[in-house]
Parts: C-alpha cells; structure tokens; sequence
C-alpha cells in the first residue's frame, strides 16, 4: 500500500479512513500519541517510544489500548504494509467514544495508526529560527493532542520563512514548537531539565546518551535567550531531524561557532540510526 | 429525531456520525466551539454565542465554516429536527482536513454540530466545589478544543463528589474547569477581568448585565483564594448552569451569606430565559 490508516482494528488508506464523531480526540484533544520513523521497515528506537507513550497514558489516566506486545505487533503489521521502508510512524490512544461529558467514561479507549513515506531529515541543512513567549500548558512533559499553541508557533515559523520556533517563559528557554532545543558552549552541551515544562524527547536522550560515551560534559538545567543568542551551536532535535543546528535566530545570524562538536553529535546519530535499522 | 448529528452538510444520528481521521480535531485539536441551549426550540441567546464563535475563528486563524446567516439557518435546522424542544447545542469549526502538519494547511474548515436533548440546571441546587492550581495555557479566552486540564479537572471534582474545579494560578482565582466563577461580598459582584486567562462566559456577561440593570455595584478585578473562601456567596457559572452557589470547598463550607443577592441574580436568570424563549 502506499499509506495506511488504522482504527481499533480497520485498516484503509489514510484518505479513506473515517472515525466516530464521538471519540474524545474530537471533541477534547482527550488523548496521546507518540511518533518515530521506520528506515528499512524497521521502527527506529520503538521500545523508547513505546515506554514514553505507555507513561503518557498512566499520566492522563488513560487505559492503555493493548498490551505492548500486541502495539509493536500491531505497529510492525502496519508498517509492513506499506511499500516504502522509509516511513512516518504515528499512533495514538483517546479515551474512549461518547457523549461529550468532561468527567471519564466508562469503556475503552481507541487506537488509531498511521504510517505513510517520510525520511528522516538530513542534518546538513541549518535551520531558521523564532522566538516566541512559551504560553502553553504545564502537561508538556506529556506528549497529549492539545496542540493549538504548536501549531500556531510553527505557522508563525514558516511565515516567518523559518524551521523552527524557540519557546520560552519569560526570559527562560524552554523547548520548540515540535522539538527540544540545546546548546554548546564552551564544550558543554546544555538542555533544560525534564519538567512539566518540556517533553522527555527521545533524540534529546540519544543526544545525552552520546554525550556521555564522548566524554562531552553535560548541564540539564534553566538557560536564557541570551545564552541562546550566544551559544557556540544551537541544536534543535526530535525523531524525524535527530541533531539540526541553526544559523539564524529572530533574523540574526547564531551559532556556527563550534561545527567540530557539532559534526561528532551529528555523525553518531546517523551511525546509531544506521546501526539499529540495517537489515538483518 | 431523537438526536442529531451534522458534519460539513451530512447529518445523521449521532452515534452513526463518522467524520475523516484527516480532521485536524483527532491529532492537533486544532478547532474551536461554541456551545447553548434550546428552550422551546429556540436558541437563548444564540447571538452572543455566534460572536463569541466568530471572534474564536478570528483569534486562531481558523477560516469561518459559513457566513453568519448560513450557520444560523443550519443550527436552526438541526434543532427543529429533534423532536424534545429542551437541548443542548454544541458547534465546532477546525482548521480542515489533511495529513498531519503542524503548519496552516490550505482549504476549507470543517463545521461540526450535534443537537441532543438536555436542560438547563436547576438553580436550586448549591454546588460542592474543590480548588487546583490552573495549569492551563493562556488561550483561555479562546473556545478552543484543547480541553485535557478541564477534563482532568472536572474528573477530580466527580471523584470527591463535587460539581466543579475552581482554577487558580497561584494565589489568584481565574474560572472553573468549565464555567466562570465570581464571588458577593458585602452586596458587590467581584469576577476576574476578561484576559487570556478566563472565557468570556455568555452567562457571565448576562450576571454583569443583570447586576448593572438591578444597581448592584461590580468589580471586574483579579481576586484570592482567601477571598474566594470568605466571600458572602461562591457564585459558578455556564450557558447550562447560569448561577449556581456554592456551598462548599475543598471540604469547608463557604457562601450562603447572602442569599436575598443571590435570589435576585437567579430570578433575573431565570426570567431572561423564559422572556428570550418563549412561544410566540
């Protein structure tokens, strides 16, 4: 198949597939999701996905929609329908289908799919980067579909004629539109630490992760725009653009001042990507 | 009909309704709502509800489904097809439909709408309320579908048996998890001021009304917990549950300090519904 979309158990092309208009998604956002990509059919860091995605169910109180077994299993038959090996893999879990009540229903949750062909973004590129006041929620540490802040911040970006937008909460950076960000300076790589205020990104693990068996000291803590504006490399990361560095924040240029530390991260997240997607 | 369901032109009864997994509701809760009463069959105060909706599309960018006129027809039409002439009528717009990208996608909204049967709340009854800091985001005054903090906040109050959530963030009351709260103290209307951190609530405006009609004096003003807590009266607030007191919070009882006050703001309440609805 070219795309597939799948619903508690239907599967269709993603153009053809239709839902109840009563699941909480559409209604409340009332739900989760996690995303990652598939190279060669094989679904990159899906166990760190799926743990991020179970937490995030048990945050919300949301029954988890199938033993994970049965999700990776489910996941892979999607996967391995559709011809392309290089895919965009997304699944989310809602609580449930009814009445619109804000307090919990009885019954089940709902689980949609999909997958459809989408590489993973090389990272030679620069990104262009805004700024802009962090005015959403403080559930960001969970990966939930009240994403209407996201949106508006990414429209603003590519208005702006740029790839990413910086939030933050008065003068502390927190994370982007639909990535974490960090910075180098001085040899350090620093990101903001794991709170409500920030999702627990999976490449942002990756990139700690390979920080550490580099030797490369780490600071997970609160940093400014200024330290942003001045940082050696800004780094934005997430699963489709594992380690992108930018060369322009709010129009004026940033970073490109540390392109060896740089070029270390970048190599190794291709080579992990590489390594844990080769056919057997 | 029992209920009705509509969707871009098709209507059926509600739980028959399927709409696209495309709809940028299901993975971005990328739309906003409005949502009143039928009494007779006629829709109370459906004009204020059309403006609030309106100003919503206009304040994220969402294209307006239909013109003014067009909507009003629709929603009249949906309301006269179910036969119980007491509902509750909801209409949602979303940014369209398409694969998922944060960014605006070209196109057309989609117009969501279902008509079921449901009254307005009785005023007689005083509410039992608990209080949880506001972690919501500051698009508060926009009616957007991005509901998760009030649907897990409306689930707590359930679970310690109560009728609502009062918000506040950090010393300062803001709303309900889906109505606005104001308090009487010493005979003056205090509420929040209409900012990004509360809806501009049709019922709220209506009390703001009645108390400018009766000399009532009032302060639009931000106010405290401590405030909230030794008010004359804990007054909450929705298109369904106009003006509800309060008799207790988080346990301790509050309110019925002021009940003459009270009495008059719900008779007037209830007179303007009786007045806007009835027979001709």
């Amino acid at each position: 198949m070219e795309n597939i979309g799948y619903y508690n158990g239907k599967t269709a092309p993603i153009a053809e597939m239709m839902i109840p208009m009563g699941d909480r998604s559409v209604y409340f956002g009332d739900g989760v999701y996690d995303a990652t990509y598939s190279v060669n059919h094989i679904i990159f860091a899906l166990e760190e996905h799926l743990d991020r995605f179970y937490n995030s169910c048990r945050l919300l109180d949301i029954p988890a929609p199938m033993p994970r077994d049965e999700l990776r299993a489910t996941l892979y038959d999607c996967v391995r329908k559709v011809d392309d090996p290089d895919q965009f893999v997304y699944w989310q879990c809602t609580r449930g289908t009814g009445i619109r009540d804000h307090a919990f229903p009885e019954g089940s949750s709902n689980l949609l799919i999909y997958c459809r062909p989408c590489k993973m973004k090389d990272m030679n590129e620069r990104y262009r980067l805004i700024t802009m006041e962090d005015k959403r929620f403080f559930y960001c540490n969970v990966k939930t579909l009240n994403l209407i802040p996201s949106v508006l911040a990414s429209q603003r970006a590519k208005q702006a004629g740029c790839q990413e937008t910086v939030f933050h909460r008065g003068d502390l950076v927190t994370e982007c539109a639909h990535s974490n960000v960090s910075i180098l300076k001085d040899g350090v790589f620093i990101t903001h630490p794991l709170d409500d205020l920030v999702l627990p990104g999976i490449s942002r693990k990756h990139l700690l992760e390979i920080c550490r068996e580099k030797e490369i000291p780490v600071e997970e803590r609160d940093y400014t725009l200024e330290e942003l504006r001045t940082a050696d490399e800004i780094i934005v990361s997430s699963s489709g653009a594992q380690c992108m560095a930018a060369c322009e924040l709010d129009g004026q240029p940033v970073g490109g001042r540390d392109p060896m530390l740089l070029q270390i991260l970048q190599a190794a997240c291709r080579a992990k990507v590489r390594r844990e997607t080769a056919n057997a």
